[in-house]
């Protein structure tokens, strides 16, 4: 084992650093959060900070800061309060790690990057079409974080739109069959293998390995 | 592509609501977070919310829910603000899991699935023996997320320990090697595949594929 200590962190370059504590919270996901501004113009960002919240009401928060060049991801939710965020999947990981680039304002990340803007049931923000998963959100609450000067960003969930196979009965979605991509440290892209589904932990006995989730489910017709 | 609006979603069952909308964030870090009470007495929880704040300071926060079994963490905390967390690997998920049982609040988690205590240079709060990559937080602050009544435990990180062989010269912890796994939805874990590492993206160049980030990090001589 490696001890580090507050002290020796200190004498680190700011580089490690970032790798190093980048590393320490696990695997995270990786999502671009799209958004227009009053005149239109749209904005695609990396986040690797998605965080579910809640599923009753459905809310969804990321983190941002403000000097880095998320901050039209920011200003533009603040004017249009509703925004999508797109599951990043093994087609277009590394598309996505590009619109992390500093674009100028007048740039499109969609169009920089190759990914197609795509607009779905009248919502205001676009989507990726590339992504298998993704959703609107309404910006519910901005939460500021005074011990590093960054907000959380919240939003209630409005629409869903999802390949049809993945979802399952029980409403699990099966993101691993989507090819949905985690994060690890700053750089790092990962697709995943199953260990399995696990029940829900009681005291009084061991957990037990559960199936999938039964068959697809089906929006019409048999709704759970 | 299925498509899901919040009216929709209102009419599914409760169950059926939490594994979708768990299922939207993307993969989930799988942490166990551990505590004593002012008695000694330990306490040992899992949380899938656990997200990077900043490098710098270095500030990691997770999720707590007031009403869950998760509650004894939270009082934990605030009495001794002091606690670990400890990342879940391929040697322990399903023990981990199991933590989140609603064990009596005299029973001790450690206990009843097998896992170990340990203390460390002196720290209050115990770590988990089997977890490859732990470490010590101090409270910064609890801050109230007004939207569903839950609240982001923000904490400074104080003490690293990491199997030295995961740690890369750049400060990257290849947490792939610690065979960390991520969650999907409520209770589906995983372990993960890389697909590589990204070079930082620039504006007028395409993102070019990483080594893993040199040969393994020695906090005895050369230090980046």
């Amino acid at each position: 084992m490696t001890y580090l200590n507050s002290t020796n962190i200190e004498t680190y370059s700011h580089r490690f650093k970032v790798q190093l504590i980048n590393s320490l919270s696990g695997f995270k996901s990786a999502n671009l959060i799209a958004t227009t501004n009053t005149q239109g113009q749209t904005n695609l960002a990396m986040f690797s900070s998605v965080v579910h919240l809640g599923a009753d009401p459905a809310l969804v928060g990321f983190i941002i800061r403000h000097h880095t060049t998320a901050r039209h991801t920011l200003e533009n939710i603040q004017q249009m309060r509703t925004y999508t965020i797109n599951q990043v999947s093994g087609r277009f990981w590394q598309q996505a790690h590009q619109t992390s680039a500093r674009y100028l304002q007048h740039e499109c990340e969609f169009e920089r990057t190759g990914l197609t803007v795509r607009y779905l049931q009248g919502i205001s923000a676009p989507f990726v079409e590339e992504s298998r998963l993704k959703y609107a959100l309404s910006l519910n609450s901005i939460i500021p974080i005074p011990a590093n000067n960054t907000h959380m960003v919240i939003g209630n969930i409005t629409n869903i739109f999802c390949e049809s196979v993945a979802i399952r009965e029980d409403g699990y979605i099966d993101i691993e069959m989507l090819d949905t991509v985690a994060i690890s440290g700053l750089d790092s892209y990962h697709v995943s293998t199953r260990l399995s589904r696990l029940s829900y932990a009681k005291r009084d006995k061991p957990v037990e390995i559960l199936p999938l989730g039964g068959a697809p489910f089906s929006p019409v017709g048999g709704r759970n």
